[in-house]
């Protein structure tokens, strides 16, 4: 999928939500525990009832390796579900790897031929022979860490260059000359939209993943005033607030009242924008 | 275990070898193809040709993800079996994780509980508050990235700050202080064998973990004279020139004769400094 294939989909679902399934085992509904894989079980009802509302999903891994070899089958039947039932939805691994080429191709396997996500979040930490191995697939994206949305992005992310750079300014910098806007995105938290306006005037074009609205206390509004670009350019990621919206038997109608809310706020942000 | 009890086993084996179980399943030799787990069997007889001179173990975790579920249980069998057959080695999830605290959380969890791993490497781009959650954990330990072997640590952890420090030095000064000795060690690669004797000045006593030695081309002798300290204060990691030192079904012999000829240059190299 590249840029515009992207921005098409956000046209049509009148939405740039990604729905996170981060699914902690300990949060599913009982009901379901019965199922040989409640996660994957879980994930394949939220995804039924939120699909109308979103063009993107991410499956962080850290809640399913938790789970070990049964976590990874659940991980790789929800993944399968979603390529086989809604092929239009972007599918994105929230894995945040990078490593010395060697093993970054690895990487590039596991993410893109075993499990077929469309992109992976990355840390830029060890530089771009870590990050090439991702960009060399085609139709796959690489999506780097730029600015956090939690309170540790002040170490280092935050930290001013000699150049007069802040590091993450840095990273973008030098990293967007890797790839095309077909290939990269950034990670910029929703609780940094202050920086977003900057960040815009480096990177005009690229899309941005977006996570922190919800849960983490971000706004939805001031995303897309400062980060909204002529194709959108963002893809707001929420989890806890739609996921678990209610942990009863009612789960999925709650958590579709939550993607149609979002949605409809986004809706009227692209109006604004004349994107609809 | 902490880093008195690494240095006794050190002394014990008069080895500080850390031997890199980076199992590419491409590699394996044919006679072991037909097992049900011809990743844990390869390491299995690994480890039982070279446990004798050697203090550690490190499994790269994409080597294992990239076989999907069954690689996860090749990775579950080799960490059960070295816990239980050689309890005194010290094992590394070589895994460079790092995300929000919720998912570090999940992360130390998945890699000290449902795997009993010693350590886990970590990158630090994302600050103190995605490090935390591992070094809650007791009596295991949290190995962050600092200057690694690769080209691309040149494009960001090798750029001066406004501080005069370079962005590896930051990490060091600033992540030292979030733990003790017994918590945290840095990942130096060993082709930056220059930098070893100025990372040795910001923390004289932690442990490093370098790989980079082997294949990489980095000279084990250099790394001793500018990294060991009073405590050794190294493990010296070489994977692909034990691991595939033959890949007939001699492999095991070529194994064992890899490790013990590094485990002789290390003997010589702590009697050097009078720590035998």
């Amino acid at each position: 999928m590249n840029a515009e294939e992207i921005f098409r989909n956000i046209k049509h679902k009148k939405s740039f939500l990604c729905v996170g399934l981060d699914t902690d085992y300990k949060k599913i509904p009982k009901l379901l525990l019965h199922k040989e894989y409640p996660v994957f079980e879980f994930n394949k009802r939220i995804i039924d009832a939120t699909q109308a509302f979103a063009v993107a999903y991410k499956l962080n891994m850290a809640f399913y390796e938790t789970l070990g070899a049964a976590g990874y089958m659940s991980l790789e039947m929800t993944v399968t579900y979603l390529r086989e039932t809604y092929p239009d939805q972007f599918i994105i691994a929230d894995a945040k790897r990078g490593d010395i080429g060697n093993t970054s191709r690895r990487y590039a396997h596991a993410f893109f031929k075993t499990l077929d996500f469309d992109a992976i979040t990355l840390s830029p930490y060890m530089g771009h022979d870590s990050i090439q191995p991702f960009l060399e697939v085609d139709g796959k994206w690489a999506i780097l860490l730029a600015l956090t949305s939690n309170e540790g992005s002040e170490d280092f992310q935050q930290q001013t260059l000699k150049s007069g750079n802040k590091l993450y300014e840095q990273v973008i910098n030098t990293s967007s000359k890797w790839a095309s806007v077909n290939d990269i995105m950034f990670v910029v938290g929703a609780t940094r939209s202050e920086a977003l306006s900057s960040i815009r005037k480096l990177i005009p074009e690229h899309f941005l993943l977006v996570p922190g609205v919800g849960s983490q206390g971000g706004s939805l509004k001031e995303v897309a005033d400062h980060g909204m670009n002529d194709r959108c350019g963002l893809l707001v990621n929420a989890s806890r607030s739609i996921i678990y919206a209610d942990v009863t038997d009612k789960f999925e109608e709650a958590a579709r009242r939550e993607a149609s809310g979002l949605q409809s706020q986004m809706e009227q942000l692209l109006r604004n924008r004349d994107l609809l």
